[in-house]
């Protein structure tokens, strides 16, 4: 634990079965304009907009419906949002969906009462948070990317064509509340299912390789992956397997709510690309991630080879003897590469929409930041070739 | 997570050694009138009284001293402490100590506006939590209980003999902030280095120690105790060995912040038995859990095979080949009192101060609420006599 740090996360976890039972006792705690935040017309499809409806309307709210929140959540919804904020002096956010949602609320939160355009107020100029933040509750319908437990909110400015992650302060902008039932989840496709696993994979890899010394966090990913790999494996043969689905609700959750993560040097590159993947063919996250990873884990291996070794250890039991850590090493990568072929994920770019011109767009416009090691475009777009 | 679950934790978690820099900033979000709480003078001797106070100066704060808290800390010090609060309409008590000081707070700020005797209105009636409780910071000088990030608050009423836990609700009682630099641990003695190393394993195994679903939880206490084990040895070898006591220090905290066990069944009978033990002759927690960890264990482990197999295996990489689940069940117990015997704590109650007129007693007064089994008090005695 070499590196100082400061941690705070207070959201209030409702989970399981009966999570949905607690919304009454939260809405109590705020005023009465609610701007109630969805995407599709799934969550009317499966009953859970009639019951957040019907709690709304016992509890005497004013209801502003947002709708129409996509994947890869547009910036010009974040403004759509912020003008209905204000124009209804809407006293709480109710979020109800999956990152994507969620990340577009935090936005809305923060923005609605910005002085300036908020997006050249957080993005470009990293001005201090505003004072007036609208609090922010959630019912989450999907699990992947802990935006019910944490600050995070990335957005996709179409009209730059960059989709960029943004660091609210925790103890501001993680959701006051979050609802967590994972039966809720049994409604995604598959597809979107393996995504998620997928997505909360990364990110405990993302926050995994970086730094040599023996920290707690890193033996507390090593939990959350252990236990996201059998939960993932259960789900796969049964998704309506409720302890399955629990376990990698909680595990997603836990992956990214940052309290795994405290005093570690992090590795978010796979992420960066990821993201001007999707700002380029819209792919799912998780999806997208996967086809990366391998590759881009390929390149770096030679850079942080103790932590690769451990990693195809602890997680993928590669026994060491009579090898070398090379071996080792990349005996782990590949096993990787099997959990996400048995996870039924594409493995190359060109099945997610990407087409060869994009290819040099995307290394170019992609953040560097690395970790064991930074690639430049050069080499990022090596990695994208080699999963094209 | 088969368990529905509520689960907030506000505490905000300065940690490092630059970790007492935050300590202005926080004070200055309270009034002026602090109570300041230790132990005995160790505080003077190492400097983190001078450092503490020279923040409460700065800060302009009016500063009353409450010292004398000792392990095992009493509800008289806690009827001593509510009197101060009210006498100087305290805004914030300043817990600088371990857990005994800091436990000793939370009574006080939870006690010091109760209309009746606190005891009598929480530990025996189990009244709701009165409006007016005073925040509570901490400066954490000593690692073991984790009360720098929960809202448990353990007291011995001398009068009654009686050294019981309360539970105070998780976002009402959890400090406001706690300070952890690992360097503060360093003046510790070794006897307690390894006393409150061994708390935190128990807390872990207490956990650990209950249910039979496939739990993320799981996976994380596991991770939790292999980054323990692994700093206690390193700790072992340095005491100063800053890596090792920083790691020891967030394990210990993660140990019972209570995010490791959510939707978990569990097991607090070692506690239990140990606080009677406490009662009695006063020996340091963790040593007194240590020795009766080994005996209930043996008892316990039938009525719950699959775990303490898994315990064996994942913990202390007991091979299975060839054995019988009983085999293997029993080599993780005698893992563990090998680790025991690795920290150098004492294996039996007559060198902790017992007398074998003191065991009946104990037994009869223990608390048992059990985990995979409920021991009975002819039980309790059995385990008792086997390590006197």
């Amino acid at each position: 634990m070499n590196k100082d740090f400061t941690f705070q996360n207070p959201t209030r976890i409702h989970f399981g079965r009966s999570a949905m039972s607690h919304l009454s006792e939260e809405l109590r705690l705020y005023g009465d304009n609610v701007l109630l935040v969805y995407g599709r017309n799934a969550i009317k499809q499966n009953g859970i907009y009639d019951q957040v409806m019907q709690a709304l309307t016992v509890a005497g709210k004013r209801v502003v419906e947002l709708s129409g929140v996509k994947s890869n959540p547009t910036y010009a919804k974040v403004l759509e949002g912020c003008k209905l904020v204000r124009e209804h002096d809407i006293d709480l956010i109710l979020a109800v969906g999956g990152g994507s949602v969620i990340d577009c609320c935090k936005s809305i939160s923060a923005g609605a009462y910005c002085p300036i355009d908020p997006w050249k107020y957080y993005w470009e100029q990293h001005q201090p948070l505003v004072a007036r933040v609208v609090p922010l509750g959630v019912v989450l319908t999907m699990s992947g990317t802990a935006s019910e437990m944490n600050s995070g909110s990335v957005i996709t400015n179409e009209e730059k064509k960059i989709k960029a992650g943004y660091h609210y302060p925790m103890d501001k902008l993680c959701p006051k509340f979050s609802i967590l039932n994972p039966e809720f989840t049994y409604s995604v496709s598959r597809y979107q299912m393996v995504s998620g696993i997928f997505d909360v994979f990364s990110h405990l890899m993302e926050q995994y390789f970086g730094g040599d010394d023996d920290c707690v966090s890193d033996y507390l990913l090593e939990g959350d992956m252990l236990a996201l790999i059998s939960a993932a494996r259960a789900a796969l043969k049964d998704p309506y397997d409720y302890e399955a689905r629990s376990n990698i609700m909680w595990a997603a959750t836990m992956g990214l709510n940052k309290i795994l993560a405290v005093s570690k040097q992090e590795d978010w590159e796979v992420h960066q690309i990821e993201h001007q993947l999707g700002a380029y063919t819209d792919c799912a996250h998780g999806v997208g991630l996967a086809i990366v990873s391998i590759p881009y884990y390929k390149h770096i291996y030679p850079y942080g080879l103790h932590r690769f070794v451990r990693f195809a250890k602890h997680i993928w039991q590669v026994n060491p003897e009579g090898k070398s850590d090379e071996q080792v090493a990349l005996e782990g990568i590949e096993a990787l590469s099997g959990f996400i072929r048995e996870l039924g994920i594409p493995q190359r770019l060109r099945e997610v929409g990407a087409t060869e011109e994009m290819l040099p767009l995307i290394a170019e416009s992609a953040n560097k930041i690395g970790g064991y090691h930074v690639p430049d475009t050069a080499e990022v777009l090596e990695i994208l070739r080699e999963c094209y």
